[in-house]
């Protein structure tokens, strides 16, 4: 049984969002969406969109943020992949019973209002998965 | 104008296929599409598909492969996010004079058998990016 319904965005960290911005615009000609700053997550975030897809981008608010210190560590580039489900505490029950682990086992309020939580990397062959109901 | 219409697939790098797939398909509900050894690439690679969206795999075939060094580099992971054009000449023509430098100036048949070209990390922020034509 499908448990994810598609990608819903892949999440880009960049070190300079305005000049990030401008790339995705310009060159790859998608259209910008909602722009937000999380300050207690220590971050800023740019949703830009194709007609079927979306890219979030994030940049750091400051220099101890998780982001910055992804920035750090690997330098700019894919840091999460977001899917679309259903019933996201339905998916946390069944990937949690299937061994993988929830960083927000209890799912929380992401950047544009839906219900969203993080699956530890560990336990996802390497990915930072964020889901978000639909 | 729209140049990129949609992510095509993310491209995820694991170190052994099987076990990754086994999570893809029976944790997270995916269905399995192509399999195939690309041993001129160095890489088997198995995609997995969701209704609306495509996941590719990626193992090294030998230590000395491109993914082989990316997995000793910086451990397993989101490897590079496939965009499909209409057309990928065009595409090239138009990023480049953007500024965006290929890896590929002149597309090559992918796994699938479509023209695909890959775009240097360097000039597009941080992130390996496959073209592919539709």
């Amino acid at each position: 049984m499908t448990l994810f319904k598609r990608i819903h965005h892949v999440g880009v960290a960049v070190e300079r969002l305005d000049e990030a911005v401008a790339l995705y615009e310009s060159a790859f000609g998608m259209t910008r969406g909602l722009r937000a700053a999380l300050p207690e997550r220590g971050v800023e975030v740019q949703f830009l969109h194709l007609p079927g897809s979306t890219v979030e981008l994030l940049a750091p608010l400051g220099d101890d943020s998780p982001v910055a210190r992804f920035l750090a560590r690997r330098g700019p580039g894919m840091h999460h992949l977001c899917y679309e489900v259903d019933n996201i505490e339905e998916a946390l029950s069944r990937l949690t019973a299937s061994g993988v682990e929830p960083i927000d086992p209890v799912p929380r309020p992401g950047a544009e209002g839906k219900l969203v939580a993080f699956l530890q990397p560990k336990s996802t062959a390497g990915v930072l998965i964020e889901l978000q109901q639909a």
